[in-house]
């Protein structure tokens, strides 16, 4: 793009920059790639921050100097993570979606992309300057939301299988108790998934007992992982007392009741209430 | 924001719109959020348009009236196809990841937000005027490249699993033939999570028979869905004949040699030479 003008340039910045969240883009390339100096890049920048951070979902970082570059970090305000909450509460607060034995139906909120992007954000938020290396969840339904949590903090992402598989290679199994039906099972890692010694962020959909994601930070103890924090969707009120200490629940499931057709799932107690 | 300046007024536009890909954004919304009339708000999106148009990496489109909007499309030009199939090519073509019996270690390459994303966004620029209404796989290692694909196209995103839970409710099932391992299987679909009649594109991370592909295709047509393309991530060079008649590969394994610890993976034929 020969002689952009200054509209031309934001609009190029910016889309390269919200694109790649959380990585870094050199000035140097963007001057190039603009036919601009760097000076120029430089204003153009501080325009772009204030028209990202004026969204309230974003920051801009620049780092000046030989090497200097931005980089987009997708950041949700107090308020944004109030709203998001209770979309979620009420889209499943919704007798339709009372299946047989008093379960929820709450696949296609958890999978929806535009939902799990959001969500994403929100947990990228909470882990922002936690030194996390991995983002880190157990297959299935919680891939949606721990994949965009790890786009938004630009790292790599990791699935636990339930059994290793011939095209993982040398795996690292063991077994946990599932804390709703307190069964028995496994779960796996691939041995060259994650650093010895690196520091796991564990995203799930849905946590009942806990036991999964107890699971989860077994294993990664085996790599001399350390669990930095652990976020899911939902979390069921009872039981009070989870295997795991602390964890974010986005929304807690209180109740179902069958009789009277009435589901009541509330925002979790650390997401703002004003 | 007051008073925004035309920079900041594009830089917050472009913002909202690549955050959602695909949805249109209403010119009231932004013209009230930016204090600005809405005859500005259309010069600065002609602004908007040639500076993401230049990136060659998505186009603009707006449309006019009372109820006027725009959306952002990403779109993968011919030399960003390549340029991708290439890199993921050279990641795979290498003996490290050569597994006991032949198989190759993929699951970091095929599970990296970053290149999901990118992938995402090449095989929704395949299918961008097919009317489709679904993005589905079958779980697990097809999960980010569709979750993606659905983002890019702004549409919901459907796993089929491997057995049928009590949390998905009535669901259909149906068993196929694994094309590799000749065993028979089970997959299963929630009855709400596919209106009848519709329109899928089916995404996953692999292909060997197309076993797995033809399975959902099955599936999906116990709802009369019909499948309006596949796309795989890696195909295997043998079988030549697949249980599915097309498919786009963006890439091929063409052989794995365990002795002389080589890897050939090439770009899938569909993907632009030059």
């Amino acid at each position: 793009m020969a002689r952009a003008t200054r509209g031309e340039r934001i609009a190029f910045m910016v889309k390269s920059l919200v694109d790649r969240p959380a990585a870094t883009l050199s000035l140097s390339a963007f001057a190039e790639r603009l036919g601009a100096a760097k000076s120029t890049i430089s204003e153009d920048l501080a325009i772009v921050r204030r028209g990202i951070e004026s969204t309230g979902m974003g920051s801009l970082i620049t780092m000046a100097g030989a090497s200097g570059g931005a980089k987009y970090l997708p950041r949700r305000e107090p308020a944004d993570v109030r709203r998001l909450a209770q979309s979620v509460c009420d889209r499943l607060n919704c007798p339709d979606r009372i299946l047989p034995g008093g379960f929820i139906y709450m696949t296609d909120v958890i999978t929806s992309p535009v939902l799990a992007w959001e969500i994403g954000e929100v947990f990228a938020t909470q882990f922002a300057n936690s030194g996390v290396d991995y983002v880190v969840t157990m297959e299935t339904r919680g891939i949606p939301i721990a994949l965009m949590t790890a786009r938004a903090m630009n790292l790599p992402f990791v699935i636990c299988r339930r059994d290793s598989r011939a095209t993982e290679g040398p795996s690292v199994s063991i077994s946990y108790v599932s804390g709703s039906t307190r069964t028995i099972q496994r779960m796996s890692l691939p041995k060259r998934s994650v650093r010895q010694g690196s520091r796991a962020l564990v995203i799930d959909d849905f946590m009942k007992g806990g036991g999964t994601a107890r699971g989860i930070a077994d294993l990664l103890g085996e790599f001399d992982a350390t669990v930095v924090g652990t976020c899911v969707v939902v979390a069921t009120g009872e039981p009070r007392k989870k295997l795991v200490e602390d964890f974010l629940p986005l929304t807690v499931l209180e109740s179902v009741d069958e009789f009277n057709r009435r589901v009541t799932v509330n925002p979790g107690g650390w997401v703002p209430r004003t």
